[in-house]
């Protein structure tokens, strides 16, 4: 019986570290993004919304960022006849939209990362290389 | 003129015995669930997010069981046609998810399952397992 | 720079001993309580509404729960200037109401208890006693 | 008749060296705190959660942000008998708590900083100390 297990808990320096990876290559791509990141029980750890980026994104890319930590992978791969009803079930936590994805360290996720104002393409790339910074910095 | 009724009423003891038969079935299945028990009244009565299993399915399920004990029907049948505005005018509650069932005693709905953090048919068949569990029991 | 630290998380099974030793306790007390275990991260890991217990206790034991994690505290001795600031400021989370209490091993806040229906005494003392059946498990 | 005016905007760049700021006072104090700042828009511009901080402060952070940039004042100073019926009427987002300063420059309220998890003075002492640090920079 596992009563307690041993585990690994995403850092305020890594959520910078992401946040800044982030910023860097939206601002070297020309688009202005929202970022968040949450650890493995969903909760905010860093925010930034760059300058031009789009108000309304707050909420979505908190939502994204929840999404790839739930369920520990990409958003945007769910079928599309179940991703309104995850959408509505879940009270619009559980997104399918690009621009999520989930931080996964020694094979455990251990958070999420959710950018968005881009194309939804744009928001993956943009998160994808926040990652690989952060595993850089781990390496 | 029937101003009060004789009714039954889920206890405790019932939902702890369909939260554990539910443990087991996912538990042989290889596929951690989370799981909720709602009463005829759609109030939680237990509820158990197994290690492994997605946070964002908390709402999810609860939802589930809400629908299945407000129904008296499995989720996942209504009309495709139907569940979308269902749901946004139920605010979230009622879904048509796989992986709801009623719980059914004597002819009477006196409560719901819902299962989920697999795919529908898996949260499905382990809800089944539950409810054969406390039909079981009470044989 | 700490990028991601090892930590413990509390696990199902744990969730599942705390709430048969609260019913336990609050059975032997002759007072129906709804419980609720959240993890460090303040979501719902068991809950149970006993059979005779209140209602509209389930948000109320989940947010002493929650408090309870996020403080490391028992809940009930914030300074009464501030504890109705800090409920309004959090939309209801953090509750000053006695019967909260951390849920600490190692060293470390892992999770949080909530109980509640009794008086506020009462409602301390089930969850206390179910804090002592996990360390002796643990011990 | 004046039909749009000239205003200053709070950039991102401005939202992270409040943070960056903030954390660097908050360890030196020993005191991990969570640090939200909002825009003139009472939108969050940044936010960052310290490791060992209270999770449950994210909402009452961003609450004194949002008071503090609203009000143009210091939050803490409320007549006691006000606060309560103005958090009320807010849905909880007007707080009396201390630890939200204005960010004001050239005699504009342009955002306001929320911190939180400490006391009340300490929560206070460290968003002063960012708000110096962006004083010192724009000078």
């Amino acid at each position: 019986m596992t009563l307690v297990r041993p585990t690994l808990k995403l850092g305020h320096e890594a959520g910078l570290l992401l946040v800044r990876a982030a910023v860097g290559k939206a601002t070297a791509m020309g688009v202005p993004q929202v970022i968040a990141v949450v650890d493995d029980g969903c909760n905010l750890l860093t925010l930034l919304r760059m300058d031009g980026s789009r108000l309304l994104s707050i909420d979505i890319v908190t939502n994204k960022a929840m999404t790839a930590a739930s369920t520990g992978l990409p958003t945007g791969d769910l079928p599309p006849a179940s991703e309104v009803k995850l959408g509505l079930a879940s009270g619009g936590r559980m997104t399918n939209l690009k621009g999520g994805l989930p931080i996964v360290v020694d094979g455990q996720v251990i958070g999420g990362i959710g950018v968005g104002s881009g194309t939804g393409d744009q928001d993956r790339e943009v998160a994808q290389a926040a990652i690989d910074a952060l595993l850089a910095a781990l390496a």
